[in-house]
């Protein structure tokens, strides 16, 4: 990642080099994974969902799969257009939680304890927002391209996987905007209650996605352009890292409306990009199913939940571990002495 | 349950009064967990079946909610049915898969050492099956009562969470059964292809169940009567062990297909009778989501798994370990400083 975090020229240019490069699946490992479900002690595909992780797995790790550093990375970032009233919380909650997860008090600091995932928490200049999208770009191209790069600093220390997650007030609205400007509709199309917001709040935060693709309406035919204009700090970041897990064979757990946006840049340059990552859950908000269903990918989990932080993921890492530990450690018949089927 | 094993005199009766006697819900426990999560440093609601999880955890338990000692209880049985050639698999396979239990190389063995679960394997006279249903009543009253008995020793232990599975080569043929024994309908409506049948075996195993239901069809008033016609050995006890954990305040996850039939005979004495119960997914086998469905449950994961053993339940109860962790370890927006909503 050297090489692209000190090139100053070109930088979206750079991403799009590092897309025509993104390595496929590897099919030996993952045919190898499927040879061994079919001997392990079970009816044939009866692990479901289990099995497909494995191979998935498999072929993503490019070898017999493994999950011993599991890591869930959240990146947080501040939005100028939290000023329009769009969230039901106040700006600078999004330091707090962040000083929150530094001491152990957040949702994803438990579930991380309870699977023994490794958590590190980025924070993107909390003290100066971006640009509010109803009135300018969120950023700059070079920022854009620099905080993508540093999102792949998510990759450091070698997770064999990566639970993608977000923090910061106002960024459901950035979401709602990004995947409009991605995927077409309006605001109402694409906006929730988010933290709480009220009928007449949700009313507002609409209105502000429609101006913002008003303002910006005529520059959204590049993915990059449209994430530099109606994205955000951590949107950025968790695209740059979902990258540079393709690049590094790191399988990706994606979490939830914020994160899956940010993914869908990467999809809209390539539908082929997040064929490594794996969706942990359909959160509550309403924007996020229709997302997944126009990339057409299928959540492992729908527990209603919406509050980001990775929690989604983080919680379908423990559903991998699990798959990964009978795709290991199950017996085989022949091993087991038990009957095949008649 | 000493007193039950005891009774000879007239032992569905006992099971009756069991039933009569369930307590319900500690409501002041519930209110309590209610209370915190809506303190605790995530917008109210935002971890959606968590917070459900965590205050019926709490209403069960009747205290703050824990899981320190979570079991998973397996119970295996043969049945006379599997003569008539209901099963991908030959009967032996049940032993061998207890051995297999035994040994460590099962699904199951490992998702409890992922999730750090107990795991307690109750074989049911394996070398004397159940009466073939098609023929005659699996067991008669004071067997089934005695086995239902013998099923409350999974409660042994104190655990505070137990999940209910089954090893029992041609036991969905028993559960479709006992399902439109317990619901109405004919063998069609109720069996799946199980461990893996063909169409012929799909179609010999629902004239199976047809013939069974033409031979009961005049005593399935009574649920238990239902049971012992047309059940098992290892759904008696899984229904005996969902009724002590009512007795005992110990919450249940129920497994897939087999096991939500089992406690359906519970449901059909009192529909209140498994609110103690969490549905821990929803198998692939079609039967499942039906009786779900009839009974009003909403199971917590859909991954299209129809392994049995538990392994449904057992990977809800990862999810369950980590709702609880939530609940417990997060920290309130007063202790954090984080500022409540607007």
């Amino acid at each position: 990642m050297s090489d692209l975090m000190s090139t100053s020229g070109l930088p979206f240019d750079d991403i799009r080099a590092l897309v025509r490069q993104m390595p496929g699946p590897d099919h030996a490992a993952r045919h190898e994974a499927r040879h061994r479900q079919e001997r392990l002690t079970k009816p044939s595909g009866s692990l479901g969902r289990l099995e497909e992780i494995a191979e998935w797995l498999a072929a993503w790790q490019r070898r017999a799969p493994a999950v011993t550093r599991p890591v869930v990375a959240i990146f947080a970032g501040n939005h100028g257009v939290a000023k329009q009233g769009v969230s039901a919380f106040p700006p600078e909650v999004t330091a707090q939680m962040v000083s929150n997860f530094a001491a152990g008090g957040a949702a994803i600091n438990q579930i991380c304890a309870a699977y023994d995932l490794g958590l590190k928490v980025f924070d993107l200049a909390l003290d100066m927002p971006t640009g509010d999208i109803s009135e300018e770009p969120a950023m700059d191209e070079k920022g854009c391209a620099a905080t993508m790069a540093f999102g792949m600093e998510a990759l450091t220390g070698e997770p064999d996987l990566l639970c993608i997650g977000e923090m910061g007030i106002a960024n459901t609205t950035i979401a709602a905007a990004l995947c409009a400007g991605l995927f077409g509709g309006t605001g109402t199309d694409w906006v929730g209650k988010g933290t709480g917001l009220d009928a007449a709040g949700l009313a507002r935060k609409a209105a502000v996605v429609d101006r913002a693709l008003a303002l910006h309406g005529a520059h959204l035919a590049d993915p990059l352009e449209v994430l530099r204009r109606l994205g955000g700090r951590e949107l950025a970041a968790m695209a740059g890292a979902v990258l540079a897990a393709r690049m590094q064979n790191v399988p990706v757990i994606v979490d939830g409306f914020v994160a899956t946006a940010a993914a869908a840049v990467l999809w809209r340059l390539d539908p082929a990009a997040l064929d490594h990552c794996l969706f942990g859950h359909v959160s509550a908000e309403p924007g996020h199913m229709k997302l997944l269903q126009a990339m057409g990918k299928v959540p492992l989990l729908a527990l209603g939940m919406r509050l980001g932080e990775g929690t989604g993921a983080a919680l379908a890492a423990g559903l991998v571990k699990a798959a990964v530990a009978c795709h290991s450690g199950m017996a085989t018949f022949d091993a087991a002495g038990v009957s095949d089927r008649n």
